[in-house]
């Protein structure tokens, strides 16, 4: 976390600040707000609390709300007292996280509702801005949906292209199997029912039906009696949540969750 | 750029890919194509050939568009040639950053489009992703629209805090103009008609119309008279950004072009 | 694995190698063989490979075996050619590299042979040096075993003080399994039959049988009855392997096959 | 020391502890033990502490014994108290450090203990782990030995192919005496009795007698009378250890040491 | 500034301080002065604090001037206490940074003296120590001149090469102009009062005499009549430096405030 | 030397050149000459040819002299052809380290002339730039003069404040030499012929005679006989010189070879 903060804080000062080097005072302090410009769920608050006291570790910060608050406009989620000269270099950084995770927060709140009343997980992708992932799928935690696998390293995820290069599904899931550490899950992607059948015959853990019209994935469901986590994937858009939801599968994955995100407005006033 | 791609390999990697290192053979080679699956503006095209290329730089990748071109649906934007595991193992990461780079390039294009009869520059912001800003505004000009400065290092921004720190508009201006290099710009964020000429005879390059009303801004026009340029700024939407133009301001800043950006749909297909 | 190398230089050359830059021309080429000096498994050709590499890309490796085969005691396992330079200065640092590796995966040979006949998997652990485990993980897989969970992010390993945090084994997993991502299994360590029926209960994927009597690891593979994979830990010796297997677990974990290594004995000859 | 503890925490843990961070709550504490499972001699302690200082500055480790220190089995060698989280995270890499140190020093002691009796000092070599040296190094003091040098950089070793190449030992020794600092020390390995005079009269300050005879290590030392440093050297094991320090050689310099280390074991026990 | 002091630390201790380290006691704690053993203008005090800092987060270090002070020789410049170990160590590196630092803020000052009573500025350039810059342009700062852009990246400065690639100076002003953000500045090199008026109707910001005669520049300034920021630039010693001012110019480069410096004496003496 | 080009290209662009990167076409090659503008020893040839290959592998560069070459003014020092934009880019860097490097060599060279008659070397000392340490010490040979120890890890040094906590010469001496390597020499720093006398006795390697009278120095040379060797330290000028080495001193160090720096002038002419 501290290196995303140093690279970014790198990044918007190469040199000095030269605004507020030049006219703030060092001995100068402030107190600012923290303020939610529009309704959303809070995540990243220790982030930006950590942009502040790397800048100056004499800087306080109280929050008025924590991480998964889903808070109102007009909320002042925080006060921040110390140095004025950190709060301004560190409030453009400490913003861009903010609001960018409590987009992300925000954005699976409202995919979680709409399911809310089905036995049905949301997570994520592996669709994240590259560098800020752990932030990404933290704030997907916070806002109320899951996580899919880490990376690459994390779980296995056979392909159409890992399939034909095996020579088969059963093939290639024995071949892994035989391969990776005990503790790892494997997950197989297939196109039709007959390919979810070899799946499961040949012990897969989760199977990832992509793209699958709403009969096929009811069908699978009826088909895996629970030996197999079903996963519905592919574009699934809001709207098409419930429906998704009511054939049974046990998850569905949402790229959009990560990938374009809306942040969240929020602005830092200085008060005093 | 090469360390965004390594942070971002490791990121996704950080043992080994456990699904292809176990099942794609070192000497499996393939092809693959980028495809535009919506219209958008190609932004990153580079920088997604150099992840594979970081991966196993024998990798050769053919461009059938460049960056700027507005490409339909079902265009293949690129030929892949290489190794399966190196093409397996980038897929992801090319696409994240090629998708957000398009995303945010074709966003440009639209807001540039909306006022291209104007004698107006639309720019971005520093509200970019921390980490990826070099490529966000990269990004932003590919899409037609201009940036504003990159850092907090490379020019003067003098805001309400600073203001008041320094005693006034004209002791801020005098009093960083005194202590910068000559090479600097200096601009100055005002809400009013009065602190725009205050800041006019003190001597800004730029002046920033905060959050003014379009009355206001044509006032500004007229009263600069060409001595500063003027800057329209405060979450202006796109459906605003006809009759700000018309006001005659020579530049509207626009947040969302970064903050907000909804990732241009590409998917990676491998052919062979 | 570019990263360890490069540190492994800077570590053993600072400046510069004051021996060889002053008494070896830049221009001078040698031949060199790597030479097992004792029978053993290999592993790490690459990494040897890679150091000369990184030194002076021009050096070449000719491989006479590959990783994973067992050598005989003065076979040539290699030849480089190349800068004489390179091959000075990259010498310790490979040999240290290629030794260690080779002899935790004629470790791992030994062990993965004790048991050849037993539908059973050894497995390393996570007592490996600090900045060398994907090396050494991989030399545990050369040698013919398998690897338990690469690290705290990976799998989930509950213990003793998660569970007495979480007020029980049954609260612990359910806690766990609401939390992690579908594709994450569950582990539990038991220290008791009365312990292992609550965890296979609550639903681990995974339970570890720690410091358990032979006896008991027989009554816990009757219980499992194949519902849970069982893995016995605990200080287990190579001596004790055969009846450890006899009791059906599926895997034991073995610490010492990384934390206490003889290297292998391979020597760097300079022959031209 | 820092460096390596955090590379060895990103290591351990790529993204969050999934087991620790979903069951321990943040403000729970707890006490802990290391503890000596058998007799050793302990190094590192700093290093173990200083791993869970960076995961928690408030962890307070109180220690019972010091670096150096023999004990016993079943010894308690330090308290930690502190955040739950941060014990439990970093038990593992500490335990990685201070057992592979603690192994150094012991088999140290027991080398050292052999020749306790002779003006003999028994040294490490370049031998070490790839990324550890600097703790390695310093485990094999703690136990009672001594360092060869450091690094490529810091002393002269003019081996048999720098002879080749500068035509000869009397060449060798001159051409590097007239370049390196008058501070740097000029060790040469030798073959034969004819090569050691050769080396002392072209002004060596250590001849390394390499793989040689008891009977010509004699021989050596009578020639020799104090004017050099005489190191033996070449797979000397400790039972012949005694035997060489009774020719009356200055150094018995030994790899074994660091790169055949069997761990102490000590383990790390939540007492509350 | 930490990073730049933890490479100097580790460039000058790869190991350890073998003499401090085996001869001073860990809780030996000491005073020391550091002294200005000729006179000048002190710069980098906070540095020089800072590099005890980090290797004793204990050191207190009392300032007895102030950076920009002009102080005389036998000036005891500030008081160090601590560690013993940590005063020793850090003892060349700060002063390193200091003498340096200082001994451009000298310099600095006597170009600043000669010109005071001009409305002209000193600038540095480009032409710094790689890896030291920020901290170099500081000290110019701190003498009383000015800076010039920081880098490639912060101002456009066209030269020679670069209207020839545009084909023609008003070609290239435009063109840039019409690519960079509204927030930069564009200076231009020009060899003649011909190619000025062309710099000067093209709409530059600053244009640079690139070695004129003081005839021309005198010329350069009737014609610019304030519409351009001029400045001199090209091996301008200090003794040409008022007749130079006196041709009117605004600013004067000097390479050699940074690129040839005499360090300023200062030492470190423990006193206690 | 890979770092300290790559860390000097991103402190002079940490975003693009904006006006090479609007200004020059990616295809456009040039040809440029590195001119020698007076007379001086050059250092440092590949470092510049690598800050180029660093910025485009394609740039081939053709040297005309060699590192220690005594070239006049106007020479071509060497011919660099590849990529206009790589050579604008890598311009000032490749001159800054070219530049400080050679007018190291250039005073090295000097120095060295002025005792060329003289049985004695002349050092450098650790008053070096942080950061281009391995540069400045090469340049420093490269000039015909000699090394000092690299660091405080590399030689023994002992201090007036390491002599005061050992309790006196003789101790620290011997302590010392019962903690370090047999490979480390120990030298020690005295005031007076009766320290020199004790040093000798204790077995010093080296004994620094500081700030001594020129007859003193000739005493220590009777006195020593060659036992030690005998280095003159302490503000010695380029005038004093011939007077110390007729006093028989081994050794004079002179730490303005470094730490006051008159970088030799060297152009890049851009001629094609």
């Amino acid at each position: 976390m501290d290196e995303i903060i140093k690279n970014g804080i790198k990044e918007d000062m190469n040199n000095i600040d030269i605004t507020t080097d030049n006219l703030i005072d060092d001995k100068s302090r402030s107190t600012a707000h923290l303020l939610a410009k529009e309704e959303g769920i809070i995540a990243g608050l220790c982030i930006a609390e950590r942009v502040f006291k790397i800048l100056d570790k004499d800087v306080k910060v109280k929050f008025h709300a924590k991480d998964g608050d889903k808070v109102e406009k007009g909320k002042i989620i925080a006060t921040i007292e110390g140095s004025t000269k950190a709060i301004l270099k560190g409030e453009r950084l400490a913003l861009n996280l903010l609001q960018r995770m409590s987009g992300i927060a925000t954005a699976s709140g409202k995919y979680r509702d709409v399911v809310k009343s089905f036995p049905v997980r949301i997570t994520d992708t592996r669709k994240t801005t590259p560098g800020l992932r752990i932030l990404e799928k933290y704030a997907v935690r916070v806002g109320g949906c899951f996580n899919h696998r880490y990376n690459l390293s994390e779980a296995v995820l056979i392909k159409d292209n890992h399939i034909v290069a095996a020579g088969g599904i059963k093939e290639a899931i024995h071949k892994i199997k035989n391969n990776v550490s005990h503790t790892i899950k494997v997950e197989v992607e297939v196109k039709s029912i007959k390919e979810l059948k070899e799946a499961i015959e040949a012990g897969a853990d989760i199977v990832m039906l992509d793209n699958m019209s709403l009969e096929d994935m009811k069908k699978a469901v009826e088909i895996s009696k629970g030996r197999v986590i079903l996963e519905a994937s592919g574009g699934i858009t809001i709207d098409e949540l419930v429906e998704v939801a009511k054939t049974g599968v046990d998850v569905i994955s949402v790229g959009s969750l990560t990938h374009s995100v809306k942040a969240m407005d929020i602005s830092l006033n200085i008060i005093d």
